[in-house]
Formats: structure tokens, C-alpha cells, sequence
């Protein structure tokens, strides 16, 4: 039996830990080809590079027989390259991005480059998964997360694809065995509460470095905020469709509207 | 009456042309601030800046009484500036980005500056649209969309939130009298095909070039895509809630799952 291809990638840069524990668990469960990029990338979204050429670069940083390339890009770029240039067209089983040095929970998804990774290989029907530890940490400790990525991660794989398409998971900050499992959950609405600090530099000219409190705001019992507060691992099934159904009926009268002679004239 | 407040950006950059047609239009609905990056920012997805600086730069490009700053950073960097430095919690009616030069219809919402800075702001609750011209050329004609625009930046001014908190809204390249009307749609399923050109730089290393073609194969009549193709502007209601609430159930399984003995010990 062939065993099933997983990519590895994140956005702290491929010679983060977080990545180093995805490599080992990922190499139980199939063979493993990493593209990651050569730098970090928090933050970076969804971003991807247009004006820019890319650069891919062998790399010896993992255990024998896991085929690694650090890429000069965004986390996206990395998929995009994977998919293209490093397999070529090979059929991936799996992607999986992180593990993240910090949550990925809520909001956070927007900006985050983990998760935007995972979602580029979703966008091309691969099965995705996003893994982040609230640990900001350089050396956060991954051990007590390890078994609970491999199960998320053997579920992808042995399910079909609409059962797990997509998935934003997140690991409380917990020691071994105080994990209290795996709950399935909604993106609570929360944000950030931005402050720049303001500053001068050593010429003289104004700065503004961006700064920010994470406020959760949403009462729900079923997010993923409340299951990290409260010792769980939080999976939350996400997509690309970005639209808000709910809304369209209200915005119904805009289609009526019609052109007037003046305004043809203009 | 105190005139609205809106905040105009984009992500073609500050001297884009399709910024400047905004402009003018929010002039004649509102008092207009305008933060832009002062260089292109295209596919910049949701994109921050964690570790540099920011600079803030006023500029004298627009009409008298349209205060105007260009700044380094990202499209969803300018909305946070824009926010809390610029305009230091003032409460700003409308943010309006664009108008882009080319469609961000469909998947190109999630690597759009363009819909990220607009998505930016209706995250922090500010009724907020993305304008995109479907004609990537920088002296695409903007007038027969100006009417249309209009309209839609009305609309969003004297509706409630729930009615205009995030709009997608793409413009078909179209002569002035043959745009049809406005659609409400669904964001098309529709993705990019890529290649990467592959060369050898002056030095001789490799190096690959992101491009690739659009591809449609969603049917449906009710996407922005189908709109577009059609001669009529899309307006997509969009959001951050990126959960896929129809998989969570499918999900439910996983969360069973209880570490043996063997796992709590590793």
C-alpha cells in the first residue's frame, strides 16, 4: 500500500520548532515533503507574490527521507510552489500548516498566514488542516499537543474530503494530560483592539508600530475562544465562500435600481 | 447636518487612477479622508505589518478639502492607521476601497488588498465596500461605472449595518448605457489555475514567476462571475465568519476521542 503524501508548511519560517513537530508526526502517517518559507511570516494573510520572482532552496533540516525547500515567499506562495513546481501536479493527500507559535482562534484567521496557507491547498480540494498553540514562545513546549495532532490529522486523512476540507485548529497552553479533548466549534466573534505606539526614529521622523489587545466580546459557548479558555482543543471547520447569505435578501432593492437620463449623460 | 465621514483607500497605491474617480464620488456624498499605500499592494490579501515601523505621509493628490495621507504599509495597515492615528476614533460612516484596477470577483477576494482593507473595516463594524473594475489596464475607463458607484456607496450611507456591512461589488468593462443593473450574487466558486514561469536569473540561479488563468466552473446564475460575464455589476455581501457551519456536524466524531495511555505517556 502507497503511503498517503502530506505537505508541511507555516509561516514562522521552516526553521521554527512548530514545523519540526508537524515533520515527525506527519512522517508516522505518510511521507512528508516540506515547503516552508525562508523567513518569517506572521501576519502576512493571504498575501502572495506577483512582481516579484520566487525562490526555492533545497534544504537538510529534517529527519532522513523527508524532502524539504525553503521558499523565499509568502505561506501561499510555499502551497502554490508545492503544488506546481516541487510535485508537480503529484496528488497531495493532505496539507498541513503550523504548528503556529501563537492562536489562530477566531479573527485571527484573517491574518493569519498558517491558516491562509491551509486554506490555498483547500481552495485546490486538498484536505487542510491549520494546527496553532497559544504559545507565543520561541520555545513553547509542543510535546503535550503531539497524540491530539496525530488523531485530527489520521481523521483527515481517513475521511472524505467534505468532512474535512478545511480545519482551524487551535491548542491551549496546557501541560500533558490536562488537555480535555477535542471540541468542534464556531469562530467567535472577536477582534483586536489596535494601538500603535508612536515613536521617532534616529533621523528624527514620526513612526507608528502596531500594537493590540485581543478582546472576545462573544458569549457563545460553542467557540473557539471559550473551548481554549476552558481546556479544549478547539476545531473549527472554515471555508473560502466569504458570503454573507443572510444579507443578500436585504440588499434586494439595489437591483431596482435604473440609470437616470442624467446620469447616462454624465 | 453634519456631512458623513468616509474613509477611501485601496491597494493599487495612492496615484492610482481608480482611487482618484472614489474619491471624487465620496465628495459629493460626505467629508472624505483618504489613506493609501503609497506604493502597489495588489494581492496583498489580509496582510499586516508586525515588524517594522509604519510611516504616515500627507499628500496634497486630491481635490481641495480631501485630506490625504500615504502610507508604507499594506491596505489593511492604512485602514488600522487610518482609524487610530489619522482619524483617532473619530466615527467614520463609510470606508469605500478601490476602485481597483481589475475584478475581484469570486476567490479573489481572499488575496485581494482591495476587499481585505474594506473587510478590515467592517470587522471593526464600519459599513464598508469594495469597488473593482474588471480591466487590470491603468487607464481603464472609469467613467460608466461612476453612476453605479454612486448608488451603492448611497445605499450603504442610509441603510443600517446589517444591510451594508461588507460589500464585494465588481464592475464589468462595459461602455457608458450598456451596463445592464446591478446583481445581487454569491461569490462564484470559481479559482486560479496557476503556472510559474521558470527562468535563470543574470547569476544563473533558477527562479519561478507566479501567473496563471482565471477559471469558472460554477454554473450557477447567481454568482458574481455569472453577473459580470452578463453585463451587470455583482455586489456579493460578504463577512469574516469564515466557519463552515454545514460541516460541523459531520465533524462531531472527533471529539469522542480520549488519549490511551500510551499517547498520555509520550
Amino acid at each position: 500500500m502507497t503511503r498517503p503524501l502530506i505537505l508541511v508548511t507555516n509561516d514562522d519560517g521552516v526553521v521554527a520548532p512548530g514545523i519540526r513537530v508537524l515533520v515527525e508526526i506527519a512522517s508516522e502517517l505518510g511521507d512528508v515533503v516540506v515547503v516552508a518559507p525562508d523567513s518569517p511570516q506572521s501576519g502576512q494573510g493571504h498575501a502572495i507574490t506577483i512582481h516579484e520572482p520566487l525562490r526555492l532552496k533545497k534544504v537538510n533540516l529534517f529527519p532522513p527521507g523527508v524532502e524539504a525547500w525553503e521558499c523565499s515567499g509568502t505561506p501561499v506562495d510555499c502551497v502554490k510552489l508545492a503544488k506546481h513546481v516541487v510535485l508537480k501536479g503529484r496528488n497531495i493527500d493532505l496539507c498541513v500548516s503550523g504548528i503556529n507559535h501563537g492562536s489562530n482562534a477566531s479573527i485571527n484567521i484573517i491574518y493569519s498566514g498558517t491558516m491562509s496557507a491551509a486554506m490555498e491547498a483547500s481552495v485546490e480540494h486538498i484536505k487542510s488542516i491549520g494546527f496553532s498553540l497559544d504559545d507565543f514562545s520561541f520555545d513553547a513546549d509542543f510535546g503535550p499537543a503531539r497524540p491530539w495532532v496525530k488523531e485530527v490529522m489520521k481523521y483527515a486523512l481517513e475521511n472524505p474530503f467534505e468532512a474535512g476540507n478545511l480545519l482551524n485548529v487551535n491548542i491551549p497552553k496546557l501541560p500533558a494530560g490536562r488537555i480535555r479533548g477535542l471540541r468542534i466549534c464556531r469562530q467567535a466573534d472577536a477582534r483586536w483592539v489596535e494601538k500603535f505606539v508612536e515613536g521617532r526614529d534616529p533621523h528624527g521622523q514620526p513612526y507608528y508600530w502596531l500594537t493590540g489587545e485581543f478582546v472576545n466580546g462573544d458569549p457563545g459557548q460553542d467557540t473557539d475562544v471559550w473551548a481554549l479558555e476552558n481546556g479544549y482543543i478547539s476545531v473549527v471547520p472554515s471555508m473560502h465562500d466569504l458570503t454573507n447569505y443572510k444579507a443578500m435578501p436585504l440588499l434586494k432593492a439595489l437591483e431596482s435600481y435604473r440609470l437616470t437620463e442624467a446620469a447616462l449623460a454624465t
